[in-house]
């Protein structure tokens, strides 16, 4: 009998990839070193926060970071809100966003917990503090690679040529069988692979030259962000807001 | 440093949770043996049809069986607009359903694919052909056990008694570190475990007894199921509907 999927010593790491229902398509992703361990919540959503604290509790994990990919203009981020409930946890974004936060980091950090850490990867190019959070065979990829996709480039410093060269340099060159979780997904996907979006993804893989992916983005003729005028100052601050209600 | 994740000798088995962005918040599971090797798809949707082809053929996988957990109320299943794209691929449901499909199956039938298989489990209650596969550490309840909920028992030969059984025997004495991966869920949650539904799921788990559970789901008054006219008669059928488009 094969047990293709079971390991010996499999340490039991907490993992759930949870998805905002109210709108923006988000994903956040919750690690944690195992029952009773330390976590982590990578891009919390505001309106989603309620839910992601009640998880926690009932897994009986110990939140230390809410971990920001960079500064959306989608949603407002769910670090100041948890913040605001939990005052021990500490938000994290990158120094180069220009966004407050308690903790201010760039490539090459590790963000450690219990056992465990992310390590951080500088790819900008959708915007300048843009990074991605390897941890082991997973990569969060915020959206500098989104799944047969990337983020856009058009606004918040964004450049095509930047993000070919973070996607290159820094995603595509991790082993072809990490899995890629997105920031985002719109279309019932959760994950790739590294492997995967090498050979298909339309605007970064597939062979496409710096170019050919430049000349690509150029031309999408994008609407403008909905929720940018209301997401970005928010997020500039961690989402943290004077008067802010604090979740239940 | 921990390699947590990581594992030696692991296989590429490929596993995809997707998503029914149309409407029924439905999980369709793509499980196969490998790039090249052979597949199952678990509760195919018939909205999502072409995505879920389209990424069968990008990964090079051959897809095996169209495998239902149930007749489901709630959506009309891929299952025939599949076959109907692709005449090799055989659709599989309980016999105890009543409904039509190529192959019929019950409790301790092994559904094979590569070199993996599918463990079936009858877990009736919600319906009188519901069916749970095991596959390795991995769990499909269908609508047996939903995160923090279960299926409604008011319809389709539906029984509390009979689901709380079928949970009990078949789903809570599977080891607590088995992933539960159910056909729905409508808060943005993907997984859930053995360990956790028995602790926490406020119908099933927690202590409650039979007749607390019978009790329960006595009195959840929900409204008549949307979709339940149009998707039986159609799913009795296994989704095959003369003058069906192909799907591109
Ligand atoms: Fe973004
Ligand atoms: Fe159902």
């Amino acid at each position: 009998v094969k047990r293709a999927l079971t390991h010996a010593n499999r340490k039991p790491v907490i993992f759930r990839q949870l998805f905002d229902t109210s709108g923006s398509s988000t994903y956040t992703y919750l690690i944690a070193d195992g029952p009773g361990g330390e976590a982590v919540l990578i891009d919390p959503v505001l309106e989603m926060v309620d839910r992601d604290l009640k998880l926690i509790d009932e897994l009986g994990v110990k939140l230390k970071y809410a971990v920001n990919t960079h500064c959306h203009a989608d949603h407002v981020t769910g670090s100041g809100a948890i913040k605001a409930a939990r005052p021990e946890v500490r938000s994290i974004i990158a120094a180069a966003s220009g966004a407050q936060a308690d903790i201010k980091i760039g490539h090459g950090d590790r963000i450690e917990f219990g056992s465990m850490f992310l390590e951080v990867r500088a790819t900008p190019g959708h915007t300048d503090g843009c990074l991605s959070y390897v941890c082991d065979d997973m990569v969060f990829t915020g959206d500098a690679v989104l799944i047969r996709g990337c983020g856009r480039t058009d606004f918040q410093q964004g450049s095509a040529d930047r993000l070919y060269e973070s996607v290159h340099t820094q995603i595509f060159s991790l082993p072809n069988d990490t899995i890629i979780y997105p920031a985002h997904d719109y279309k019932g996907h959760r994950c790739s692979t590294v492997g995967e979006e090498k050979a298909l993804n339309p605007r970064l893989g597939s062979g496409k030259t710096k170019d050919e992916f430049v000349e690509i983005m150029a031309n999408l003729n994008l609407p403008y962000p909905k929720k940018i005028d209301e997401a970005l100052p928010k997020n500039m601050v961690c989402g943290i807001q004077e008067g802010m209600p604090t979740p239940a």
